[in-house]
C-alpha cells in the first residue's frame, strides 16, 4: 500500500509549504489545489464554486413548511455539496492508490483513514501567523492587524465546520493526527528535515 | 544557556521511557522521580505525601463561617502545598541552569518558560495505554480492562487539574506546546531516534 501523508493546518501555520517541501523531499506526489481543480473538472462546476462550496458550507440543508408538514431540503448548493463531497472522497482515493502522496487538508485525514495515513497537523501562536500571511502577501496588505487576525480566524472557522461535518471528528483535536508541529518561530525547511526522516 | 526539554504526558502513553530514552540519546540530565526525592528532603516531608500533594490537590483552600462573615482557609496541606510549590519551582530551576536536561511533568514547561523549553506532549489512545499499562506492570494486574481504563483517566484528570491550577493553562492543550507526538501502535524508540535529531 502507497504510503499517504495528510496536513491538517492552521491558516497562515505554513502547512501548505511544509507539504510541498515534504513531498518534494520524499519524492513523494503532492496535492491540493489539484483536487479543487479536478473536482470542478468532474462535476462541470467552476472552480471558484467547488472552491467555495469546500470551504464553506458543505451541504446545507434546513426544514420547510408545505402544506401542513415539514420536510428537509436542500438549500442552494445542497445537491452540489453532495456531488462535490462524493468526487472529493473518488479522487482523493484516486490519488492514494496511485503513488505515495501528501495531501493537504480536504478531509483526507478521514477520508483515506482505511489506507491508515500519517496524519499531521500544524499549527502556530497567533504573531506567527499573523507575520507569515505579511510575508506571503496571503491576506490584503491593506488589513490592519486586528483585521487580519479575524481573517484568520475566520478561515479556520470555516475549516473547522466543514471537516466537524464531514467527519463528525474535531479539527485539530490531537486524538485524530499522528503528529502535532507547532511551526511558531521555526523555519518550515528545518521541520521537514526532521520529519522527513520518518518515512525514509 | 542550556537546552531544556519538557515532556507532557498522558498516562501510560509511554512520555517517561520517551523522556529518559531521549535524554540518555542526547547525553542530558534526566529529572523525573529526582524532583519530588529533593522537595520531601528540602520541606521535610515525606515523599509519599509530596507525591500526594503533587499529584493530587496541590493546594487547598475554602471558605469557612466564623463569627458571621467569611474567610478563606487552608485545607490540611493548604500549606505544605504552597511550600512543595515554591521548592518545585526552585529546583526545576537549579536543575535547568546546571545542564541540559530532559524533565518529565511537573509543569516544567510552564514553571521555565523564560528559558525557552522545548515543550513536548506525549498522548496515546487508550488501547495503546491500557496495552502499555499491562506490559509494563504500571497497574494492579487484576484490575479488569474496565477498571484500569478507569484508572488511566483518574490519573489524566489529576495531571490536568494539577497542571491547570498551577499555570492557568489547559493540559495538553496544543498551542502550549512546540511538538504533540501520538505514540499508538508506535515503538518509543523509534520515535526517539526521530526526535533526537532535533537537538543534535
Amino acid at each position: 500500500m502507497n504510503k499517504v501523508i495528510t496536513i491538517g493546518r492552521e491558516f497562515g501555520s505554513g502547512g501548505r509549504e511544509l507539504g510541498r517541501r515534504l513531498a518534494e523531499k520524499l519524492g513523494y506526489a503532492y496535492y491540493d489545489q489539484e483536487i479543487v481543480q479536478e473536482i470542478a473538472k468532474r462535476t462541470e462546476l467552476s472552480e471558484g464554486y467547488v472552491h467555495q462550496i469546500l470551504e464553506k458550507k458543505p451541504i446545507v440543508s434546513y426544514p420547510i413548511h408545505v402544506g401542513g408538514s415539514f420536510h428537509m431540503t436542500s438549500g442552494y448548493q445542497g445537491d452540489h455539496g453532495l456531488s462535490v463531497f462524493r468526487e472529493q472522497c473518488n479522487i482523493l482515493r484516486e490519488m492514494a492508490e496511485q503513488s505515495n502522496c501528501v495531501i493537504v487538508g480536504r478531509c483526507a485525514d478521514y477520508i483515506l483513514r482505511d489506507m491508515n495515513p500519517f496524519r499531521i497537523f500544524v499549527y502556530a501562536d497567533m504573531e506567527s501567523k499573523l507575520a507569515r500571511c505579511r510575508a506571503k502577501g496571503e491576506v490584503d496588505e491593506q488589513l490592519t492587524d486586528k483585521a487580519m487576525i479575524q481573517q484568520i480566524k475566520n478561515v479556520d472557522k470555516q475549516r473547522a465546520r466543514y471537516y466537524e461535518f464531514c467527519t463528525d471528528q474535531k479539527w485539530g483535536d490531537r486524538q485524530h493526527y499522528d503528529l502535532c508541529v507547532n511551526t511558531s518561530n521555526v523555519e518550515i525547511k528545518r521541520v521537514v528535515s526532521i520529519l522527513s526522516k520518518m518515512f525514509e
